[in-house]
């Protein structure tokens, strides 16, 4: 099956205590498509200026990414700049030049619409609401937003999360998003929303997803992954997106979405952020093979299964 | 097989964000003891005031807790205050009033010193470490420790170090003590210090043990255990001993001490420190069945174990 994942392309600077690096390809649609391009087809929808070249569309499409939903905008591509200090969780953003991504207007080219599954990366709430609309008949939307948008566009947030499936944000943005400081009674009022299952990211804690009553087959408990204790973090960037990559990929390579298979895909999203913090960018999601991803997983299992 | 507990037994003063208390017990050796009970048989040495009454003992003894080693000074048991805002994760300590506890000079009594087990919760490292002289036979040594001590009596804590099998301490400690940011690197430099694994504890997150090479059997990767993510935390006070007590008394409770029982003690650790803060002070302790704790234990391994 295939997935389309609606998002920023950008080129980033990164500092963090391993190094820096100047204009190298990142945005949440890149490091989700690579993660997510080890599972299943993926299909970009994008905006990108006149300096996005043929080298950096190769990175994608090395690794099968449908590029055909990238537009092309007059002007510049979308930069940031962040560093982080030995506090690897939190990044200190330094510059944010929206540039092209700023007029995004996601536009689903003919040959994407039939895709099964969705991923709604970061981007504003009403243009993620429009996009579902158009991809009617999706099986499974996921989405991510951020404490902007939870803050600032609140309303338009909550039209969105009726009409996604899964939900990907981390502790503080469920805390914010709920106005409860208790994760599990906040985990339950982001579920009345209108998400089914609700995957909260805790950084190099691992994440757990809570499931609403009854959907994707029945239980009461929640479910936690864990990550990999690593020597190093070199670049946290695109972390949270990789494991959406990882997560809704394996997803969408799967016949049938009963908790048993949402609980293995968040132990991918956990192996496929654990390898994109392991060096600059995207550089360590280019060139896995699916061999070494499922020997991480093996090692997430024994990181956290008894005998 | 049996454990020997050295620590603090005290009156607190809790207030929480679910209500507050005054004048109940705890102290480290008292969340111990009552956790270890389900597991093991307990001894504790610790020293208490003209205040601490038969009615307090009987916590104890209700328990089956061996109490010979509670030494009876002049003057007033160990009393603490403290209160949680929001952040259940981190306790503003409102006083510390030592009393009796300022003095302390444990005396393990004759009957203790055939004890298979030592536990040695959060007191000055000189004297832990001569308790673990003394008690020159027993099979593994667990032992606590805190900032204080790390930054104040670094080199009296390193000899301690040299002496004890596995020891408990938290993210920030473990990263204090090994002067090192990445907790992977951080746990290998205080393994080098002397304890053959360490389990460092994070709070909501669960617990990673970290075994030093060749320690308690082969494998290379570290083991986590989640903790319950519960709807409310009425006092986090005692979660660490109570963890702590979990572990140490399952570990006593087993003929073989392999990698896998030092797994299935950190689900026991978690499990134990789950209940103690479900209730003001050591209520929850008090009255649970070992069918209860199974449960629970059983829940762990829902929460975390792929089929």
């Amino acid at each position: 099956m295939s997935i389309v994942v609606v998002g920023s392309v950008a080129f980033d600077d990164v500092a963090s205590p391993s190094g820096s690096v100047k204009g190298i390809l990142g945005g949440a649609a890149t490091y989700f498509s690579l993660a997510a391009s080890y599972f299943t087809q993926v299909r970009v929808v994008a905006v990108v200026g006149e300096d996005f070249g043929a080298e950096h569309e190769d990175v994608l499409k090395k690794r099968g990414v449908d590029t055909r939903g990238i537009e092309r905008s007059a002007g510049k591509t979308f930069r940031w700049g962040g560093s982080y200090a030995e506090n690897l969780n939190e990044a200190k953003t330094t510059f944010t030049d929206l540039n092209v991504f700023e007029k995004f207007q996601p536009r689903i080219p003919k040959e994407y619409e039939d895709t099964e599954f969705l991923f709604l990366a970061n981007i504003q709430p009403t243009l993620q609401a429009e996009v579902r609309r158009k991809m009617n008949g999706v099986r499974l939307t996921g989405c991510d937003t951020m404490n902007y948008w939870i803050t600032g566009a609140r309303k338009e947030l909550a039209e969105t999360l009726k009409l996604v499936d899964v939900l990907l944000i981390n502790d503080t943005e469920t805390k914010m998003l709920a106005d409860e400081k208790n994760l599990p009674r906040g985990a339950r009022k982001v579920l009345a929303m209108g998400p089914k299952a609700l995957v909260i990211k805790h950084g190099e804690y691992g994440a757990t997803i809570f499931f609403r009553e009854g959907a994707f087959g029945i239980g009461h408990h929640p479910f936690r992954a864990p990550t990999l204790p690593l020597d190093e973090v070199k670049d946290p960037t695109g972390a949270g997106d990789s494991f959406a990559g990882g997560f809704m990929g394996y997803l969408a390579s799967q016949p049938e979405l009963s908790r048993e298979v949402l609980k293995r895909a968040l132990f991918y999203g956990g192996v496929m952020g654990s390898f994109a913090v392991e060096n600059f960018g995207t550089e360590r999601l280019q060139s896995l093979t699916r061999d070494e991803i499922d020997e991480r997983f093996q090692i997430f299992c024994e990181l956290t299964h008894l005998e």
